[in-house]
């Protein structure tokens, strides 16, 4: 049967079956809004993911899809230290989509909803050419500032959580008809977010936060920028895996510095902090300098492309 | 010159040149969420709206494009009685999308922002086959309870305020290749939101509430079943426009009815009150009995479709 058989009362009923509000949330999907209960200022951003741009269903089953749409969303949150609370999805797909793909999308996103923590509050659904998702994430900053890209000083450090490179290694295997490394492929289907260490990193006084969604040094040129100060990686402290050192002396050029630095999509998080204050479970990757805003490798101009991923380029 | 030869980063800087954060909003557009601080509790709600299936560019300006995917998102905030304070929205489009369109797109969303009160504080843009649009509007409830679906009880009036099945007259003749009468084909590009009317039925005491997106029967029918109540509506006291019946009698059967009672997306305001609490500029158009959830015409079940629309039906 496709969605279109369903209708989209059915499709609806079919997604949200079972959902119930508790907590902050004092209303959750069935009427024309829902509603939360915040202890500080809501935090809230969106992130549109297209089929064929972002995903690919012949890469990521519907579940990878629908776990990615919360990930990638969520992460914003944490990126301003916030504590994610609500989601709100909206899925269009094409009346031809089978109903199988979407159950298999909607027990993603409750699957990631519940490791992210929030709760699934709202959505719409529609009909469209392809598959267009677009969540909001709703999060509470519970009596802290949020954490902006403009608080990092000299004489901080740089410090991350999370992965990176992974998932862009994932997409250049996939993108060379390979299915393998297993680890990076699934880390293209699925970010694996360091839940709830955006919140810590705000406890921790984290001066500036960002997640690595274009890649490190795009992001990190986010934060340059927007702080006024020259930022220093030192690779020494990468942690290369095992399959990212297979996918590039594969395919990579041989240096899986590339993925790593450039990569986006894995949704680590990364920051500024004083040296003392840096949270157990961070790794300190760089320092921040007085300077023009740029970002140095190993205290040189990085010699490849840093652009990161843009759309429409 | 197209969006796809301008870039992601220089055409979000198109879309939010100027733009400024004030009052609730803490943090507009520019970092990793928008931060807003509100009063009450939130009520959030996302729209989609995707070319050729809610609107297509040859019949609606890139400006009314962009004013619709605000007012219809606000309009489910002004249903629970809320104030809508910031929106997020997020474009999808093709990579040779004029950026002419998207100027145009983007003047539309600031001037129906600036009627509805909200402010623009974050979104997202990427490619697509085809123009989707996503807003999430973020209301604050500032110390009332929200206004339900479920609330409506027996010896209660129905009450309205706004347009009903302007944008319905505007689409039949829209479809059969006419341009006018010029006053329906514009309610269908750009509808007329009551905007503030919410929140005025909120602290009328409403009990019930909702925007009429899908048709009054189709939505009364939504209060009906959330409320366990039987709702009569008086077609006595409908006001048909002049246009209305231009169109009705020439491509609608001549009942223009038909188009007030199951033409959707005018996102009129319709709720119950206690008799004496309707509140100004509001009109009586029904009553709350008891009985089997349903939704009579002036006593009598509706001979024709009250469906309204659903997508991919």
């Amino acid at each position: 049967m496709t969605i279109g058989e369903l209708g989209e009362f059915a499709l609806i009923g079919r997604i949200t079956a079972g959902l119930s509000a508790s907590g902050p949330v004092v209303l959750g999907v069935g009427d024309d809004c829902a509603v939360l209960r915040l202890a500080g200022d809501l935090a809230a951003s969106t992130d549109t993911m297209v089929e064929n741009v972002h995903f690919r269903t012949d890469w990521s089953a519907a579940s990878d899809v629908g776990r990615k749409a919360v990930a990638t969303c969520v992460a914003d949150a944490e990126a301003m230290g916030a504590v994610p609370i609500g989601l709100v999805v909206s899925l269009a797909a094409p009346a031809s989509t089978p109903t199988e793909w979407v159950d298999g999308f909607a027990a993603g996103v409750r699957e990631e909803c519940e490791l992210a923590g929030v709760q699934l509050v709202g959505g719409d659904t529609t009909s469209a050419a392809q598959i267009v998702i677009t969540s909001t994430v709703l999060a509470d900053l519970g009596g802290l500032p949020p954490v902006r890209r403009s608080g990092a000083r000299p004489g901080q450090v740089l410090a991350m959580v999370g992965r990176l490179g992974w998932a862009a290694a994932g997409v250049a295997v996939l993108g060379r008809g390979f299915r393998s490394p297993r680890a990076v492929v699934l880390a293209h289907r699925v970010p694996e977010v360091p839940y709830g260490q955006g919140r810590v990193a705000a406890e921790a006084g984290a001066t500036a936060l960002i997640d690595v969604s274009d890649g490190l040094l795009a992001d990190l040129g986010h934060i340059a920028r927007a702080s006024g100060v020259l930022l220093d990686v030192d690779t020494t402290t990468f942690e290369i895996a095992e399959p990212q050192k297979a996918v590039a002396a594969a395919i990579g050029g041989g240096d899986p510095l590339v993925f790593q630095l450039t990569g986006g999509d894995d949704h680590a998080l990364v920051g500024s902090f004083e040296k003392g204050a840096v949270p157990a479970g961070w790794r300190v990757i760089g320092r921040v300098l007085p300077g023009e805003p740029d970002v140095l490798v190993d205290g040189a101009a990085w010699a490849g492309s840093s652009a990161g991923w843009q759309h429409f380029a």
